[in-house]
């Protein structure tokens, strides 16, 4: 089996290359050769005993998407794209890589014209909600995005639904929750906050928290993230009928949880490392974000997040810090 | 006030043209100019005594967008598309057509850079819906499209939305519930049998029904589609908020209800004209089809529909029969 794995140097294109390398296998097959390509040099899995072809390419140029599917890879996990705050920035920049990508990679795969019927996984966004909401974020919930990066994975969703219903491939799109606990250092997107509150005062360091305590969102993850994304690789045309695109599930807690479930694992002296120090403009932005999502029909196909945030933040302190805790 | 029509030698676009130059002006400013354009010559409307460029246009091809785009038309109604079987059958053409156009037209209105800031109004389609429906489509329910062509309207809704928040254009997507009674000959499309049993009795003709008097269906006449796309002309950013995107009303109800309505108006004989012959493929495509749209929020913008099909047959036989049945 041949994997492709576009935006394989971002957090979670390196931790699902790593995994299907310690796995070997997807959906029952040997793996092969994985080909891994992003705008920066992906690292090739450690101790990965197929074939790794690392590459560096700008994914809606034009030909690389067709170089991309000449190899014929049975599964594409179709990770890359500009992040939210750029996309918003850069309109042109948003739409070419986040829309122009997808369609050429669609494209690619239907111009074959050669019975090619390739597994296409496809990371889409909770960020393809948009406010107002109800209590909880059902199924038949419409996307009204309010962001370009929102807007360009609901087309992309559409696309990738037609292109299956077609018959050209086997699309499934994952819209991810946040991702709870993000390594790395603190970032400016207004939901590192989420993260930032138990990372940082889990490495000894303080963190700024800069919203009330009763916002309420949901988790899950890199782990589950990546989880996500191999369970939707393996669910069948027949599983998943013609709505191929679903939500995710998640932790749905306030931020006072979040803050009690790190103390109940790394105690008052990791908590007090949280500064409240409030941001109007974050505050703003975060009150537009969904709540609470109601993944029924994805917890029905099996996908799986975790059960509490206990049970994030002691993945994270287990996957991150081998499992240590700075005193 | 100068006004861009596309797809303005459709039926809709025909009606809407000629119902401007009848009315001399929109949103209440004076009509000088129209500009009217499709793939087949346009009829300039009669008794119009402003200036009016009726154009051939291959309306996706490169340049064109940006050369309608340069008469700096004040209101864009875009109605140029193929329709629903045609995308079905031609992959290509559809999205070219369906998508590319809209494309071209906001990037256009985007690159002009002078504070241009027309009103779009862009004609959907309830096609964007996909079953299994709720008994009665509400303003969140998802769009999950069956088709080519309810797919790329979903996505040229989504542009809408987008281009209209970041401010380069004030956009309103109109969903179109089933057009009925449409003139003109019977044509192929699934949904015809709507029309034909109305339309061709009235004028002396048999028509056949093809599925079961319970089917339930919505609709409006091509009067009411014309007063949608001026009503939502008419509508600004504060009335319309972010989600830019309305179903419309209309009647719903079932065939057996078109049938008595048509017998209340027209009688016994006209209404013997229709015959029953079950068409199982069609039976299973109307199946697929959605029922009722519960239009909650147009209704409240203040769209308005025909209030019963009895108003339906009688608008048609006004419009488009001079008042006359055959008898």
């Amino acid at each position: 089996m041949h994997i492709l794995i576009t935006g394989a140097a971002g957090m979670i294109g390196r931790k699902l290359s790593e995994r299907l390398a310690k796995d070997r296998a997807l959906n029952g097959k040997p793996i092969d050769k994985m080909t891994l390509t992003d705008v920066v040099a992906p690292a090739a899995p450690a101790g990965f005993s197929g074939k790794v072809d690392a590459r560096v390419d700008d994914l809606p140029a034009p030909g690389i998407a067709e170089k991309l599917i000449a190899g014929r890879p049975d599964v594409i996990f179709h990770l890359a794209g500009v992040v939210s705050g750029e996309a918003e920035l850069d309109f042109e920049k948003g739409y070419r890589v986040n829309l122009e990508s997808i369609q050429h990679l669609l494209e690619a795969v239907r111009k074959t014209g050669d019975n090619y019927h390739p597994k296409f996984v496809f990371t889409s966004s909770i960020a393809v909600y948009g406010a107002p909401f109800p209590p909880a974020i059902y199924d038949e919930f419409h996307l009204t995005p309010l962001t370009s990066y929102g807007t360009q994975k609901a087309m992309g969703e559409l696309l990738l639904a037609d292109y299956t219903r077609k018959g050209f491939l086997d699309g499934v799109g994952i819209r991810l929750p946040t991702i709870c606990v993000r390594p790395g250092k603190p970032n400016k997107a207004a939901s590192g906050f989420f993260s930032n509150i138990i990372r940082e005062p889990l490495a000894g360091m303080e963190a700024v928290l800069p919203v009330k305590d009763s916002v309420v969102h949901t988790h899950a993850t890199p782990r589950s993230a990546v989880g996500f994304l191999i369970h939707g690789a393996g669910l069948t045309r027949e599983q998943l009928g013609p709505r191929v695109n679903l939500a995710m599930p998640g932790v749905c807690c306030t931020v006072g949880e979040q803050i009690e479930a790190l103390r109940r694992i790394a105690g008052d002296k990791v908590v007090a490392r949280i500064r409240r120090e409030p941001d109007e403009m974050i505050i703003r932005i975060v009150s537009g974000w969904s709540e609470r999502i109601d993944a029924k029909r994805a917890v029905a196909l099996g996908f799986k997040a975790e059960n509490s945030f206990d049970e994030i933040v002691r993945i994270h302190i287990e996957d991150e810090l081998g499992g240590k805790i700075a005193a």
